[in-house]
Formats: structure tokens, sequence, C-alpha cells
């Protein structure tokens, strides 16, 4: 077996870090699982832009194009905050995403047993929480044409963005999401606001096509936005998968991964289309975002991107024995009480990330 | 004093039995107070459709534009779910908004002491909660063009909505935000998601504009709106007043209602223009919706909609020794034990919405 390439894009503020505790994970496999990556770093981001001028350089953008999977840290931060909008950090995730292709984005919010007091929420509410939210990544307001701002001839400005789905793009996310929801309890929710905006008319319309021709099986219920943030918090088990466009996907995920008290713990994956070999491009990154007032610190929680480069063992390399390790290594490790700083409660260690990281190898 | 002009519009599904409740308060007003409205009572929403074939007859719009504020109580049902897209309820309501020009939506999210144990998150986050979010009511990706669902020539169907704002549609909701801050604790967060789309980079200019020019002594802030369903959900009282987009105004207001736990306790306020004198155009109506599911059942909470009545005699009217009464009567209720189901709990007693309405006048 070839070794798989691997594209690793650690990005900025605690991105570095976090992603040291990776590497010894593959170190690890390498030395006691006789599996080695072909693996290529590059920068992203802020980084990217101190370096190339960019946030994401051409070659690095190959780099993705050829790699059979990324895993990203995170990028922004204050230092680049007054960059004109195109070269902004956040610029070189969007492009990466659209570039290749990553319209499913997978982002998960588990409550693990040891850390229901994290939560603001009480106990009984979000006790064995596992959501997974499908979330449209490459179209709707963030990529959608005209967009801009413009000098009207009165003098006055107007900001311009674009909501648009077109029915091809509402139904290959459909179908990712169908698929999930078929392996997990059968149930999708898809969330949209069809009694305002038209673009979430065809959403719904074109959702209850794929249900009623390919998906029978699968019970699809509909909820709008606002409602969807409200039953979140009100009760969020209710819900199994949820589907929904890119906009509301960031909001409603970011609650919902809030509702689990402990972001840095939660991993995603971004996917792209399968090929004829049933092989799709992918990203991993955790759901947190850089955090630079904790950089440097060694203070963060690398169990976030641990967890997304385990879902990147089991999404593309189907490597599911390796990544059950390292699931139950982090579960392992976190009812030995070790907590880094975000996650940390009375009676607990509070650790650093490098110990923590250790504490996962130590536990393989 | 010529007496003030109140429409009353009760809408769909429980509107109408809520505002049996409301009446009988302007009735005890009239008897023990010496104070009577010039009270016009109209169709709104489904029940407005079901007569008039529309959801907002002329004449109604027009008893509107008369009236010195309306009272609404909630449109919706699944008796016109299939009606098409601009025969149905929501549309009624968004009409009058849009036609009255009511940009400034007021939606409060506080928590009762009596109530803080409904709540799903734990009492100490929500304890004292008292937010007020400002969320724009008539641009944005409700209102703005082009809109709709086309054919594409390769067969394809394609949805387009348009989010778009000009600098006086930003500005004017800017200051009723900063005016509102103004009169609390001088704290404005604005949201938007500035690093992704232009419309909201011209949002945030705007109203970083205003603070240098207008409102020195207010302190603005910026949050992602991703990060602001997060922050509310992991810490919630780091808020005072918040200022939004209609579409993030939405999503936000209905995530913080949720937070109190008792969605039947919220009004809301929206607000026109001031003209000359200093009076604006006003509609109070309740932050939930219909609820058909328990219409005619004589148990939902009527508080919400009398505190609409409140906000409206405080905003509109300038009765502010009434608003208090009602809102004190209403404390006291709670106080002595009395609930409607949704916010019942152990040891209190359950009261039907009849009731309720009767204890609140008995306080009075
Ligand atoms: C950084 C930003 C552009 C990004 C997004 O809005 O998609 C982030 O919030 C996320 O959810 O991954
Ligand atoms: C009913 C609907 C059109 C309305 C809205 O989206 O504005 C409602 O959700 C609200 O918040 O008042």
């Amino acid at each position: 077996m070839t070794a798989k390439k691997l594209l690793i894009l650690p990005g900025d503020g605690i991105g570095q870090e976090v992603m040291v505790q990776v590497r010894r994970i593959i170190d690890w496999m390498g030395k006691k699982r006789n599996i080695s990556f072909d693996i290529t770093e590059g920068l992203i981001g802020g980084s990217a832009y101190d370096v190339h001028g960019t946030p994401l350089a051409d070659e690095t953008l190959a780099d993705a194009m050829s790699a059979d999977a990324v895993l990203l840290g995170a990028v922004g931060g204050p230092k680049w905050d007054d960059l004109p909008f195109d070269k902004k950090p956040e610029r070189g995730l969007l492009k990466i995403r659209k570039e290749m292709g990553l319209f499913a984005n997978l982002r998960p919010a588990t409550v693990f047993d040891a850390l229901v007091d994290a939560s603001t929420l009480k106990a009984d509410v979000v006790q064995g929480l596992d959501i997974m939210i499908v979330r449209e990544l490459t179209g709707g307001l963030y990529f959608g044409q005209p967009r801009g701002i413009e000098t009207l001839p009165n003098g006055e400005r107007k900001g311009v963005n674009t909501l648009t789905y077109t029915t091809s793009e509402i139904q290959r996310i459909g179908r990712a999401a169908f698929d999930l929801a078929r392996k997990r309890n059968k149930k999708l929710c898809s969330v949209d606001k069809a009694n305002v905006l038209e673009c979430t008319v065809l959403w719904r319309e074109e959702m209850i096509k794929l249900q009623q021709t390919e998906y029978q099986d699968v019970e699809l219920t509909h909820m709008y936005v606002d409602n969807a943030a409200m039953q979140l918090v009100r009760n969020p088990k209710q819900f199994d998968v949820m589907v929904t466009e890119n906009m509301f996907g960031d909001i409603l995920s970011d609650c919902a991964a809030m509702l689990t008290g402990s972001l840095g713990m939660l991993p995603s994956a971004s996917l792209g289309a399968a090929d004829a070999n049933g092989n799709r491009k992918a990203l991993y990154e955790p759901v947190h975002g850089s955090a630079p007032d904790i950089q440097g610190k060694d203070i963060a929680n690398p169990l976030a991107t641990i967890l997304s480069f385990s879902m990147c063992l089991r999404y593309s390399f189907n490597m599911d024995a390796e990544a059950d390790m390292i699931e139950n290594a982090v579960k392992a490790v976190l009812k030995g009480g070790l907590r880094t700083a975000d996650i940390m409660a009375p009676g607990k260690a509070k650790v650093s990330t490098s110990v923590m990281g250790e504490s996962i190898i130590r536990e393989l």
C-alpha cells in the first residue's frame, strides 16, 4: 500500500501547538502500528499572508488538491484584522473549501459523559447528546454573486450579498445528509426559512423530492431556522441529523457546539463529491477558532484537533481500528481526570497542551 | 385628551384567546383608571385570508396606518400551510411591518426571578438576565430584490434572495439601538459576519462611524454572528443591548428568548421613525407564535401579550404608571405561585388562560 498523502496546515494562533500533538500520534502510528503517511506541511491564513502576501498560496492549494486529505488547525487573529477583505486569513479558508469542492461540512455536537458538567445547560438536557449538523459549505450567501459595496447616485452606499442555490447543489448536500441519517437513526431534520425566503422554498422542495424518490426509509422533517435555534436550546436531544444551508449552518452548528460546553473537544469534516473510485476530497479541522489570546501558552486543548485526525483516519483512510483507538484513548484520559484549562472542573487535574498530548500517547 | 387609537389584530391560533385577556385589562383601565381607547379590531394572517382571500386586507392596513398603535396576537397554522407563498399568513405580518415602516424590532430576553428554573440553562447562568435585542425589521434578506425561483436554460432551478442594506437603513437602526443603549448600560454589541459578507462590512463601518460621531458615550463592540450564537449559550449576561440585521436578529432573538425558558412571557415592540411630533408608528406582539396545537384549550399563556400591551402603554402612550402596574401585577401573580402549563413547575398552581387573566385583574 502506498502511503496516504496528508497535507497538514496548522494555520494561525493555537493551530500550531495543537498540531504538534497530532504529529506525536502520527509518529506513534509509524512506530507502533507500522503506518506511515506521506506528509506535507503548508501555510494558510495569516501565517500564509505573512510569507506569501496571500492567505492561500497557489502551491499550497495545489498540494491540497493532490492530497488524500487535509488536516487544518485554525485561522485568524488580531494581527491581520486590518488587512483588506480579500487578504484576510478567512479568505484562505473559504478559498480552499471552494476550490476543493468541499460542499458537505459535518459538524458533530456530542457530549462526552465525563464532561457533561462543562455545559451551561442542565445535565439532563445534554447528557448523551449526539447531533450531527450537515452544513452546505460552498454555496449560499458565502459565495453568491452579485456581492460587494457600491456607491449609489445619491452618494449613499449599498452593501449586497446573494443567497442562491441551484437544485443540483441542494441535491448533493441533501444526499450527503440522507446517507448519514441512514447510517444513524434514520431521522433527518432540514432547516430552512421557507416562510420568508424563496431560495429556501426551493431547498425544502428538493429535500422532499429526494426523500420521496431515494430515501423513503429516512424520516424527513422541516424546521424554520429561528425555531431550530430555539429547539437546540430547549431540547437538543430531539435532533439526530440536521441539514441546512451555509450561513444557517454556521450559526446553528456553533450554537449546538456550545451546548456541549466543550468546544475544545469538537472535530469537523468537510467533504467533496466521491470520484469513480469512491474517494472524496476532504479537509478536517477542529470547530474552535485560533484563540490568539492563549497562543503559545501551552494551555490550548489539543483534543478537537486530535479527534479531527481520527475522523480523517475513519472517513478518508478507512483506518477504523486506529480511529477507535484514538477515540478510546481520549475517553480514557478524560475519565482519568485530566483536563486542559477550558474544560477544567473541581477535583480534576489541570494539564497543559503537551501533557494532554503525552497522556493520549501513553494511553494508546 | 382624545382617546388613543388602538388597532387590535388577534390573528390566528392562540392569538384570539390571549387577546381576550388583554381586553379585560383594557376594560379595567376604563372603569378604574378612567382611561379609554378608541379600539378597532381587525383580521390578519390566516383568519384574514379566510375572509378576504389575502392575509392583510387594504382596509386593515389603512386602519393600522391611522392607529396610534397596533397590538397583534400571532399568525400562522397548518390550515394555511399549502397556500401559495404570497397568500401565506406570514406575508400579512411582513407586509404590515414593511408598509408601516417598522424598522426597529425590540426583543427583550428577560428572566423573571420566579421563573429562573424554567430555563434549560443552569440558574446561575441566566438569573437576572436582561438583554435587549434590536433587530432590523424591514430590510435585508427578507425584502431584498432580486428574489424568487427561476428555471435555468439547462432545466435546473435556482432560488435567489438578496441581502442588502444601504447606509441610511443601517444608520437609522443603529441610532435606535444606540439610543436604547444610552438609556440602559451604555453598552452596545453589533452583530455581523464582516469576515465573510460585504453587506455586513458596510454594517460594521456605519456602526463605527455612528459611535464616533454621535454616541461617544456608548461603548460599541462587534461580534460575528456564529460567535454571538455561542456566547448567548455560554454566558448571556455579558450582553446588554445587541443590534443586528433582520435574518440574524430573527435567529438570535429566538435563541435568546429560549434561554429564559419562558417564551410565553416575552413581549416585543416594532417601531417606525419618529414624526415631527415625536410620534412613531408602532406594533406590539408577543414573541411566541400562534401555537395551533393548543388553540381553544384555554391553556395558552396570556402574559406575553399582556406585557406587549404594557410595552405599548409605555412606548406609544406615555402611560408609565399603568405599564408599571401591569408589570408589577404579573410579577405578583407569578410570585403567588400561579402558572400556566408552559411554565408549570413542581409545587406551583396550574391555571388556565382565563384564570391567569382574571388573577392579573384581581392583582391590579
Ligand atoms: C472563519 C469563518 C470564515 C468560518 C465560516 O464562517 O465558515 C468559521 O466561522 C467556520 O464556521 O468554519
Ligand atoms: C412569522 C415570521 C415571518 C416572523 C419572522 O421571521 O420575522 C417570525 O419568525 C418573527 O420573528 O416575528
